[in-house]
């Protein structure tokens, strides 16, 4: 589901047992030295974003964040909320699987309309 | 091995058999929304540093980035060259090892001193 878009970027949600948001830029870059400068900025401005809203809404106990895309080259931010009892915590959520998962109580579709409000005036 | 610090920043090379340098701050930060803008900024310039350096010497398939740090948690970005038949690829790193880990034939040590030369006169 896209939450936000503009000229630029657009946010997406993974469908996923923790909260998880990916940033985009709708021109496609191979790795985040081939984003003009002034787009890498805003793209950052947008992450600060989505993380502080992902830590006042959900309180998570860590934001993990990452750049892969090693199967289809094409630069994206993964954003996750971790918690230390979540399925695979202490691991990156790439990593081995330790305990079972298990629904989060928080109504995740309240945060994303919370994200879509936060950014819906960016140009 | 420390291959540069300033007042702010420093950068350490993680021993591996993939190109894989860590970018800390000097002040330990939880997330990255905790360190203050200015210094996000020049942290991102040290990145794309970094990556470039990377790209330029190793030629990698894929750059891979990350901060997780979910045991113990401060701030640091994971800057790592991959290639298609590295060990993990297209697994993350943190992810499930799919072949043997074998050797690069490029001299690793010319590379840090290339990450030192290049950010020696930085403040």
């Amino acid at each position: 589901m896209i939450l936000f878009q503009n000229e630029h970027f657009y946010i997406e949600t993974e469908p996923h047992t923790l909260p998880w948001l990916k940033i985009f830029t709708q021109k496609p870059y191979r790795e985040l030295t081939d984003i003009p400068p002034k787009l890498r900025n805003q793209m950052w401005e947008l992450y600060y974003g989505v993380e502080e809203e992902m830590r006042n809404y959900f309180q998570p106990d860590k934001i993990n964040m990452a750049s892969f895309a090693n199967i289809l080259p094409r630069v994206h931010i993964h954003v996750i909320a971790r918690f230390k009892d979540d399925a695979y915590f202490p691991n990156p959520v790439w990593g081995e699987k330790l305990r079972e998962e298990k629904q989060i109580s928080k109504d995740f579709n309240l945060f994303y309309e919370k994200i879509a409000e936060k950014f819906k005036d960016i140009q």
